[in-house]
């Protein structure tokens, strides 16, 4: 029988609004299954039971005051308004990775050095998920500040590969059903390829859609906001809801949102550019062939499937990001870096070192270069509705000494392109497969219909064997 | 009796067309002129003269194969395709700042280490001038690589004085009417100043407006194309014939032109948001009072003038980027430098040196800091349909050994918006004084439209004393 728990965000939303579900009951079995499921996974630094109990009655009680009905689809015309995103996840319990600032409640980045650092306010989209009515439901477990050393979670799917990273927690709690949705963030493949290593649907927006003012920075000119959930409905109802200018975020683009959830309804068959190149040489065998089988399959259904060429330019996107990535997380670590150097795992001490050590004239070639990768990535991103590849070189890996190859979901990172991950098989090893969907900056809209489209032909959302 | 050298751009192109005017007789009239004062104004680094009347005799006779009026005007809502710009500048002979690209002609930045530079292409905005019919007439001074050393071009004003920098030959052509436009470029103040400092109008663009491919850099996330004329109607012009989406500029915005000459005809009375404090605080008590009356008489003639808040962030605008040019400037530099530091000019010299001296973490530091600013400014464009300041703190100092105070003109460089420089009357001294109106970033039409309206209102152009 399908439980509370196996419902994604936008069921238990409606559920919860038609009365049919108590938010309570729903944080009852999300916190049976964490129960069960999390003294293996350790996918959660902290659950807030009493709080999460506390709101879901106070929103059981709002949902009885008001229209059985979700404003959302129509009203979502104008969700900058905090009117059209009010009660648009009432009652839907988040997770959130212990990167976003939550007022009065610990943030520690799962590091020794932000072990006592507890916020004074929301990060903008953790209050926009309140303004929505969501429950924060805990803070999941990250790699140290969203970097490269592995964290302890444990990737439901066998616990001997990785669960990528850095929002491991994350990407495992909604891959084990431990809440519908978490919200992560992406610097290189952060959002994206734990989504594929879990089974999941991964997201993020275009740079500069989403604000990251209180969440703890890796990277000025990368971070980017994303969210993991199971489907692509949920996809779009969290940036519905997390759309809005931010003044505290000078790359908020003031932008009206669209509304994101109309065009999921009937989805047309979209113009899919295929790009092979990079992609075929950096993967294994059994992706490459998933790709062809996946790409054969949405021909068949109707997709018109273009092969694109791939820019020469991505070539050195992955090491220009890292070499980014290094300068500006130095830049933001130096600080607490000179006081406690040795609290730092040695991955991330090594990468602000390294920052430390490189000069301007290097960055600023490498922001030139990206510069050109950005318009090439932009001008092939007008050529299609989508850009379609796989979403990692291979399945999460047998080892755990690293969260996984970032070399596909970087460069989408890296020139701000907006970016979905799809569950699409199993590998042999039963570990899941995910393909990658970008689309032009800004064009979430298209992107998050024609992922839909893609998931309805696919349709191979599956359960990771949890024994239930 | 008025001499074809004193014709602006846009009159001659009337004219030619008409047939009232014979290319060769404009480009026989701008060379008498330049022999006259060249000698004594220095703002040529070649002319040339056979190449520029030969072309005319050709414009001489494609004016008698066309249409007797320029299609400009209604044809230029597609100028971004080729048919739109052509004839646009039918025989009006431009000046060239020594960094723009010339095939098969030297291009030497002033500099001993370009000395025998000879470029095998035209730069994307000398194809566009060609494209409009334009003759090159020669190539103006500029100070070395577009930078702070001083050059030996004189102020037409009074040659006690610096005729600004780095545009100073274009500046002084035009002010002198030995041309009536002249490319300059602006990644400080490069093309206000000098237009202020010598009484005409200079214009930049937004960044990302025009293409910079086959101009010699400074500093790539700063340098912008512009120009220097003596009307806000050649402005657009010059405008109209050089928007053209670029895929060699990587910044270069894929965007359609509008039309910016239409609106000159009847522009409404703008709202002003005028900018004091950080302005007032580093001015002159004359160029402050003059600001004033200015502010007074465009109130008087029915604009509605706002003062508006200057953003904090703009306190540190320079300062960072300075260093961003240094270290932009130098990663260009650098493999020249090592082995020809000699050949530079000192100023440069130590640009360069202190540039290749940053390190990445203080670079990227000032570019985060500039993006808060650049949302500020962009926030506070939004808020009137130009702002403005004076163009510089004083008019032109009796200083030669340098090419003065770049801070008014510096921050809308810096954050991107588009800027024009206008005569508005005459300091004690004698010198000019100019205003600067800035707007929203891609809202040249609005910002030209209002530049008119306020030329109407100002009626200052004014020569310089040369005994004509």
């Amino acid at each position: 029988m399908l439980q509370p728990y196996d419902l994604t965000a936008a069921e238990a939303a409606r559920q919860i609004r038609a009365r049919e579900l108590s938010p309570v009951a729903l944080v009852e079995s999300l916190l049976a299954r964490i129960d069960a499921l999390e003294p293996k996974l350790k996918a959660w630094v902290r659950v807030d039971r009493e709080g999460a109990l506390a709101e879901a009655r106070q929103k059981e009680e709002e949902a009885a005051q008001l229209p059985a009905e979700i404003p959302g689809r129509r009203a979502a015309r104008s969700a900058s308004a905090p009117a059209a995103v009010k009660g648009l996840l009432l009652g839907v319990p988040i997770g959130l990775k212990d990167i976003f600032y939550t007022a009065g409640t610990p943030t520690t980045a799962c590091s020794k050095v932000y072990a006592n650092f507890v916020p004074e306010y929301d990060a903008t989209v953790v209050a926009r998920l309140k303004l929505a009515g969501a429950i924060v439901l805990g803070k999941t477990v990250t790699t140290e500040f969203a970097c490269m050393d592995p964290s302890p979670t444990v990737n439901p799917w066998n616990p001997a590969h990785t669960p990528g990273g850095s929002s491991s927690g994350s990407a495992v709690a909604v891959a084990a059903r431990m809440c519908p949705a978490a919200l992560g963030s992406q610097t290189v493949g952060s959002t994206l390829r734990p989504a594929a290593y879990n089974g999941i649907v991964g997201f993020k927006p275009t740079y500069g859609r989403v604000s990251r003012y209180g969440v703890v920075p890796v990277s000025w000119s990368l971070d980017t906001v994303g969210w993991l959930v199971r489907t692509v409905e949920d996809a779009a109802l969290l940036l519905q809801v997390m759309t809005v200018p931010d003044p505290q975020d000078p790359v908020c683009a003031a932008e009206a949102a669209p509304n994101y959830l109309s065009g999921l309804a009937k989805p047309p068959a979209p113009r899919v550019g295929l790009l092979r190149r990079f992609f075929t040489e950096h993967s294994d065998a059994e992706t490459r062939r998933h790709l062809d089988a996946v790409a054969e399959r949405l021909a068949l259904a109707g997709a018109r499937i273009v092969e694109l060429p791939v820019p020469e330019s991505m070539d050195t996107a992955l090491a220009d990001q890292q070499l980014i990535m290094a300068v500006e997380g130095a830049a933001f670590h130096q600080p607490m870096y000179q006081k406690q150097a040795g609290d730092y795992q040695p991955r991330l001490r090594e990468m602000i070192a390294r920052g430390l050590g490189i000069d301007g004239i290097s960055y600023s070639r490498a922001l030139e270069r990206r510069l050109r990768f950005t318009a090439d990535a932009h001008r092939l991103a007008a050529r299609a509705d989508v850009l379609l590849t796989p979403t990692t070189p291979t399945p999460a890996q047998a080892d755990r000494t690293n969260t996984g190859n970032p070399i596909f979901q970087g460069p989408w990172t890296s020139c701000g392109l907006p970016a979905i991950s799809l569950p699409s098989g199993l590998a042999a090893s039963g570990l899941p497969l995910g393909i990658q969907l970008a689309a032009a900056p800004f064009a979430e809209a298209r992107l998050l219909a024609a992922a839909r489209w893609c998931e309805l032909i696919l349709d191979v959302h599956q359960r990771p064997p949890l024994g239930d």
